[in-house]
C-alpha cells in the first residue's frame, strides 16, 4: 500500500519562520499615510508590540521561533501532510494529489500559527490583553486560544450578526476564558456612535475592527491584533510550508502545482512561500503557485493593484496591493474568510510580478467539489478550503486527459464543522452563484484615495 | 522539553484486535430469548453478517484486521497519545496525566473504529445496505462516514427532535452521501403505526432502533448495525489501547490508573482491554482501570447485574449486564452518548468480577472539569469524555495531596464540536444536576423480565 500520511515527530517542527521580504527580486512598496509618507514603527506601536513590527519591516530571511511559541505548536503541529490516494482513485488521474490538513488545531484551522505567536511577543512586551474583531469567529477564536496560553486577556469584538446566528464559535472563544462581544457595542465611542444611529444595527467587519482598535489605544496595557494581510502574520503562518517541505522529502516528490484559497492571503501565503523561494532562486522555475478565490470577490482577478485602506473605516495605513476598494461589500457567500477587499501586500506583489497565479469560481461548484472530496477522503472541509479543492479536482482532471503525472498541492487549511448549514444549503439546492458586481466595485475603487508614496 | 506527543507511523497500526473473551476467568453468560433459550448465530443472521457474528462469539485471542480496513484506519490512525504537561503544570500535581486523542478522525470521535470494521464485513457478505438509529447523531455519522468506503447504501433513522434541533452532524451524513430520516418515519410499520397515534411524535431511540431493525429484515441485502454493547464492537474498538500500550511503551511509561467515560462501553473497552489482559494475567495486579457515568444514569454504580433487552422494544435479546431497565428514560442530561440503561456485558463481566471500577458524577462538575481541560491542553472535548477528564483531573489533585508520581490515563474519545451548546448552559449557570433518579429505575427495573437460561 502507498503511504497516506508523511508525519514529523514535535521535534522536527521548524525552529526558524521564513521571511520572503529577503528573496523579493524588488523590495516591497512600503504602508503609507494618506499624506504619502511612509509609515513608521513609531507609527504603529500604540497597537502592536516592537516584536511583531520589527518582523514586519525585517528583511532577514529566518526569523527564529521562540522556544515557549513552540512550546505551544507542538500541542498540534506538526501537521499531517496526506497523499490523497482515494480521491485520486475516485477521479481516475494519473495525478498525485497531496494536501497539507490544518485542521487538527483545536480551533480547526490554520489561524492558530500566528495567533500563538502574537500572543506570546505581546506577552512579552507586558501587554495584559489583546483585542480584536472576528466575522464568523474563526479568527477570533484562534485568538481566544493563543492567548490563553500566556496569561493574557482577550477581547473580541463579533459582528452582531453573527454572534446570534452562529453561536458557536463564540461559545469555543469563551470555553478559553475569552470575552466575546457583540458589535457595535457600548464598550467604545465608536460604537456608541452607530447604536444611537441605529440601536439594531447587525454590525459589520469595519464597524467592528474600528472598536477592537478603539479598545486597543484608550486602554493601558492592551494592543490589538490582527489575523492576516500583514507581513508578520504571513511569516508566521510560514511554519506550514516549512513542515511541508521536509513532508514532500519523506515523500521522495514535490509540487509542480500548489492550491491555496485566498481571502487576506496569510494562509496560502503560509504554505506556498517556502516553495516560491525554490521558484525565486531559480531553483524550481516551472512551479506554478496559483492562489483560488471566490468570483464574488474576485480581489486578484478583477482588482487593480494600488494604494488602498486594509479596512473600511480607514483606520489602518495605505497599502500596495490588489483590492476591490476598502467600501467594497461583497455578496454574502458562504466561504465568509474570502469576503475580503484587499489581499496581503507580499502575496499581491508577487501575483503582480506574475510569479503567482490566481484563479475564482463560484461557490456552487466549489461544494460539489467539497463533497466529492469528503466521500473520497473523508474529511469535510471549510467552504473557504473548498475553493483550492476545486482547483486542485480540476487540475486532476486536466491530468486524466492529457495523461500527465503531475504532482498536485493543495492547502487544506481547516474543516467545515461550524460551517454545515452551508453545505445544508448546497444540498438542498439553494446556493446563490453572485455574479462579479463590478459596479459596486467600480464605486468603491473610485473612493480610494490616489496616493503617491514620498521618498524617504 | 518533555515530549507530548507519542506519535505512530501507519505502518505501525496494530494488525489484530484483541478479544478479550480469550482470557476471561469465566466465560460470558450467553444472551438469551425471553424463554432462557440461547441466542444461536442463525437467530442474528438476519440482521448482522455471518462474519460478525463469528466475532461476536469468537474466544480467539487475536482476530486480523482485513487489509481494507487498515487502509482506511489510515486516514486518521494512529491517533496521538499526548502527554498533558500543561494540565499537569495548571493543576500543580506530581502525577504524570496522558490522553489517548480520538477527536482527529473525520466523524470527530472513536466510533468509526467500529463502523468501517462494520461496512467491510457487511460488503464481504453482499450486502449493498446498512440502516441505523443515531440520537444526537455520532453514531449515525460514524456508520455514514464508514459505509462511504465500501460502495454501501446508509440508513440513518434519527430522532426526530435531534433531527430538527441539531441538524449538524445530519448534514455530515448527508456529506458522506448517506440518509438520514427522522424518526417515527412513514417508512416503516412501526413507524406509521406511531405516527397514526400522534402525528407530532418527537420520537425515541427506542422507536428508532424498532424502525431500523424493521427495515433491515423486510429489506434484500439489508442488514442492521450497531455502535455499541455488543461483543464485536468492543473487539474493533481494542485499536485504541493497542496503539496506546505501543505508545506508552514509546513513553517508557504504564499507566497506575486508566479512566474512560462508559455508555454503552465500547469506547473505554476499546481503550482498557488490552491493558486490562496484563492485569487479568497477573502482569499488572494493581492497575486500577475506572469506569466513569453520569450521576443521572449511574448504571455501574447503581444497576444490578442481571439479564435485560438492549433496547427500549425488546427486539434484541436478553443480555447479561449492568442495568437500570430497558424502560428507563434518563434525565436529559448533555452527554447523550452516555443515557444508555444497560451497558456491554463484557464490560459489566469485569466490573462484577471486581477487575473493573466505576464512579458516577453530576454534569456541571463534569463541564468544569473539561473547561480546566480546554484551558490547559486546547481541546474542546465532548459531554461524554468530560466524565473521565474529570475522574482524571480529581485523580491527579489527589497526587497532589499525598505527593505520589502517579500516571493518569484517560480515553480521550472525541471533541464538542456539536455540542457547545451544553458548555454555553454550564457558562450561563443553567445545567442542571439531576439526582439519581431512584424510583424511575424501581419501576423500570420490576418491568425486566426474570429469565433462567437453560443449559445447552
Amino acid at each position: 500500500m502507498d503511504r497516506v500520511k508523511f508525519l514529523l515527530d514535535e521535534e522536527e517542527i521548524p525552529k526558524k519562520w521564513y521571511n520572503i521580504q529577503a528573496d523579493l527580486p524588488t523590495p516591497l512598496d512600503p504602508p503609507v499615510k494618506p499624506n504619502g509618507e511612509p509609515v513608521t514603527p513609531e507609527d504603529l506601536s500604540p497597537i502592536f508590540p516592537m516584536g511583531l513590527i520589527k518582523q514586519e519591516v525585517s528583511r532577514e530571511r529566518w526569523i527564529r521561533i521562540p522556544e515557549e511559541v513552540l512550546d505551544v505548536y507542538r500541542l498540534w503541529r506538526p501537521t499531517p501532510l496526506y497523499r490523497a490516494t482515494r480521491l485520486e482513485k475516485a477521479l481516475k488521474t494519473p495525478a498525485k494529489i497531496y494536501y497539507k490538513w490544518e485542521g487538527v488545531s483545536p480551533p480547526g484551522s490554520h489561524k492558530p500559527n500566528t495567533a500563538v505567536a502574537q500572543a506570546y511577543y505581546n506577552m512579552k512586551e507586558g501587554v495584559e490583553r489583546l483585542t480584536t474583531e472576528t466575522g464568523a469567529g474563526q479568527w477570533g477564536s484562534a485568538l481566544a486560544f493563543g492567548t490563553a496560553f500566556f496569561g493574557l486577556k482577550c477581547t473580541v469584538y463579533m459582528v452582531r450578526v453573527s454572534y446570534d446566528q452562529k453561536p458557536y464559535r463564540r461559545i469555543m472563544m469563551q470555553c478559553w476564558g475569552a470575552e466575546c462581544i457583540p458589535s457595535p457595542s457600548k464598550r467604545t465611542k465608536f460604537g456608541r456612535s452607530i447604536l444611537e444611529k441605529d440601536p439594531d444595527s447587525p454590525g459589520s467587519l469595519g464597524i467592528a475592527i474600528s472598536e477592537a482598535i478603539e479598545d486597543a489605544v484608550t486602554h493601558d496595557n492592551t494592543k490589538y491584533s490582527l489575523g492576516s494581510v500583514l507581513n508578520h502574520v504571513l511569516l508566521h503562518q510560514t511554519i506550514v510550508g516549512l513542515e511541508c517541505k521536509k513532508q514532500f522529502e519523506l515523500a521522495d516528490d514535490y509540487p509542480d502545482v500548489m492550491f491555496g484559497c485566498v481571502g487576506g492571503g496569510s494562509n496560502f501565503a503560509g504554505a506556498s512561500f517556502p516553495f516560491v523561494a525554490d521558484k525565486l532562486r531559480g531553483d524550481k522555475p516551472d512551479l506554478k503557485v496559483v492562489a483560488c478565490e471566490p468570483k464574488a470577490c474576485p480581489t486578484l482577478t478583477k482588482g487593480p493593484y494600488m494604494y488602498d485602506h486594509g479596512d473600511a473605516a480607514k483606520m489602518t495605513p495605505l497599502l500596495m496591493m490588489y483590492t476591490l476598494g476598502h467600501g467594497f461589500v461583497p455578496p454574502p457567500i458562504h466561504a465568509g474568510g474570502l469576503r475580503y477587499h484587499g489581499d496581503a501586500p507580499l502575496l499581491s506583489k508577487l501575483v503582480k510580478e506574475g510569479v503567482i497565479d490566481a484563479v475564482a469560481y463560484h461557490q456552487t461548484e466549489v461544494f460539489k467539489a467539497a463533497v466529492t472530496f469528503a466521500r473520497a477522503e473523508g474529511f469535510v472541509v471549510a467552504p473557504e478550503t473548498a475553493h483550492c479543492v476545486k482547483a486542485a479536482i480540476d487540475e486532476a482532471l486536466r491530468c486524466k486527459e492529457t495523461g500527465e503525472e503531475k504532482t498536485i498541492f493543495f492547502a487544506n487549511s481547516g474543516h467545515g464543522h461550524f460551517d454545515l448549514a452551508a453545505y445544508d444549503a448546497y444540498f438542498a439546492g439553494k446556493l446563490v452563484d453572485y455574479e462579479y458586481p463590478a459596479e459596486l466595485a467600480k464605486k468603491a475603487l473610485e473612493k480610494v484615495p490616489r496616493v503617491k508614496p514620498k521618498v524617504v
